[in-house]
Order: C-alpha cells, then structure tokens, then sequence
C-alpha cells in the first residue's frame, strides 16, 4: 500500500461535507436506492457527533431540481424520470431522518453532481476560511467524486472517507456488469492516485479529537 | 448491454478534443508513460481525418505548468514532480509527432485535469456555436473524464470515445492494485450510466461521414 498524501488537519479550517444521504438514495424502494448505504450511517453519525461538538462546520449537499423541466438538461438525458424523482416538492429529497440536520449545519442544493457547480458551496467556505474537506456520503464515484474533483481543482484539500462512502453496482453498459464493490475499489484507488486523501473514519476522528 | 443516450451528431455544432496527447504520457521511459496510449493514436488518427475533412473543429488538450512552482498547490502534494516533469519549456510536454496539430487546429493548455478549469475552452465553443463534444486521449477515468465530467455540467453532450481513450494501472493505494484493463472498464461504464454517450470509433465515423 501506497499513500500519496496525509494532509495537515486543522480542525478551525476544516468541514464536513455530506453528499446526498437523500431518502430517495438511502431508503429501500425509493427510485434511487443505493443498498451500501447502510453501512455508511454509522460512521457518519461518528462524524458529525465530533465536528459539531468541535464547532466544525457540518454542511450538506442535496441534488434537488425544480420538477419543471427548466433545469435539467443533459441530466434528463440520462435520467429519463429526474424531475419526478428529485423534485423539490418529494419528500424524498429530504436527508434521511438517522442524519438530520441540526442547528448551525448548512444545507446546499444542487442541480448536477458536483456540490461546486452553480452553487454557493465555494463561497461559503470561503466566508468560513476552510481549506480542507472531508468528504462522505453517495454515491462514492458520482457526486462524492465530482465534489472531489471540484474541489481539488479549487486548491482545497480533500478527504475522502473510505468507509463512509457508498457506491452501487452498474449493469452491463457494453463493458460487462460491474459490481458495487468492484465501483468502490476503483473509485477510492483513483481517489487516493490523483485527487484526494482517502483514510478511515476511524483514523479521521483520532487525528480531530 | 444498456446504452442510456445516443445523442444526434450534428457536424456544424461538433468538436473532437484530443486529451494530453503529450510527449510526456506517450512515449517510452516518459515520467508519466501510459503504455495504452499506443493503442489509441491509429483511432485519433481517423478522427481527426474525418474532422479536419469536415471542417469541424479539432481541440488539443495539454498539461503544462509554469514550472516555478507558482501554480501547483494540490497537483504538487499529489505528483511533488509536477513542476519539473510538465514544465512548459520542457519538450515532452509538447503533443507527439503521429498527432501534430496541423493548421486551424486549437490547442488549450490547462494547469490541472480538467480542460475547463481555468481555461478558455468553453469560450472557444461558445464562439464557434459547439454543443457537442467527443473526447479522446489519456488518462482515461483522469483528465479524459474530469473534462467530461465538467463538459457534461456545463450542458454539452459528451461522448467518450472507448477505443481512443487510454487508461493506466494503480499500484496498492490501499484497495489492492488495479490494472489499467479495469480502471478503463469502470470507467467506461460509470460514464456511459451518469456523464455521457460512451461509443467507438467506428461508430463515430459512419456518423459523421
């Protein structure tokens, strides 16, 4: 094992980043569902239990659109259904009740995958002078990791938390089905390669306490 | 197999980007050889036959950096070689004989991965009216698709070519070592589910012709 990069943590520069804990992607049934979420909740919670008790900021992202058509472009192109699916209207867009936000978070919606994209996310680090982002959530190589790639693009320093993401399986698109393990593996090596710090909850937490 | 979109190819509003066909990534004992590339410049080569006889446009990526270290921050944490290894007046940052860029050709050089970071590329396509882009090049889950990735946000249709784009192996980050047959293969299949018409050459071509 190979580590590119252990950055420097500093807990009043630092924030939390929650991509998507969506019930449309966490809750079995929904249009979304992503199963490996599940096993992710836990270590979030651990997470947020400590940065807020550090008065870390804790900011979630949400993928929302209007429901009108007026904003989904390319993205209706690929999701055929998003403007039912992730309508600001559906409760389903809401953040899963085992991670609600509390007081002093910050929720930023999104119309895409990246939480950079035509959003405040940046400038509201800014107001905060963070640098560093520890980023959780799903789905680990879609929106975790155009947030990352954003982000690193940016000059912040990015964390992704290896057993705090969650990918999903993909069918057979023309290159043979690949499964949800398979998608984190990849997903986390290229991470840990070229855009970001990839370590543990676990690890996270005793470098913050 | 699943294809999620097959996008209309209208040769006006058309462009072929050619990702860090660069000296540096494509030839023998280079510092960031991709072996790979070697299987893609035959298909490059029919793109942009087809393109250039078409008038359509035909845009170079490169990676180039100072080389003073005034514009590597992350990119330097993660490759600490960066600023000698695509430093601008070092000759294998320049794009390989077999693809020289020919008159009326563009070249876009960009300091990360991403060819829309900082760059004007999406200016040049606003000028010339594109919508549509197909991508082609190296590294493939890299700067091939933070370009698509991006593109795709930004509304244009992206099409990954998956016979011209070359990918690379991982050494153990961590996840276990990961060879550069199913880097391509994730990465492919995650495109053609979330970012973009994932097709050949050959497809392309009987297209466009």
């Amino acid at each position: 094992m190979t580590k590119k990069v252990t950055w420097d943590i500093n807990p009043q520069r630092t924030a939390l980043i929650i991509v998507d804990m969506q019930k449309v992607f966490c809750e079995k049934g929904q249009a979304l569902y992503v199963p490996d979420t599940a096993q992710i909740i836990g270590h979030i919670q651990s997470l947020t239990a400590l940065m807020r008790s550090k008065n870390m900021p804790v900011i979630y992202l949400r993928h929302v659109v209007r429901g009108d058509g007026s904003d989904t472009g390319r993205m209706k192109d690929l999701y055929p259904n998003v403007d039912e699916i992730l309508a600001r209207t559906d409760p389903a867009v809401e953040i899963i009740d085992e991670l609600s936000p509390q007081v002093g978070d910050i929720i930023v919606d999104k119309l895409f995958y990246s939480g950079f994209h035509n959003t405040d996310l940046d400038a509201i680090l800014r107001m905060k002078d963070i640098d560093t982002l520890i980023v959780c959530g799903t789905v680990t190589n879609v929106c975790c990791e155009t947030t990352i790639r954003d982000g690193v693009h940016r000059e912040y320093k990015m964390i992704a938390v290896s057993d705090a993401n969650a990918a999903m399986a993909y069918p057979d698109m023309g290159f043979g089905a690949v499964s949800a393990a398979e998608v984190q593996r990849i997903s986390l090596s290229a991470m840990a390669y070229e855009f970001a710090e990839v370590t543990t909850t676990e690890n996270l937490i005793q470098r913050m306490a």
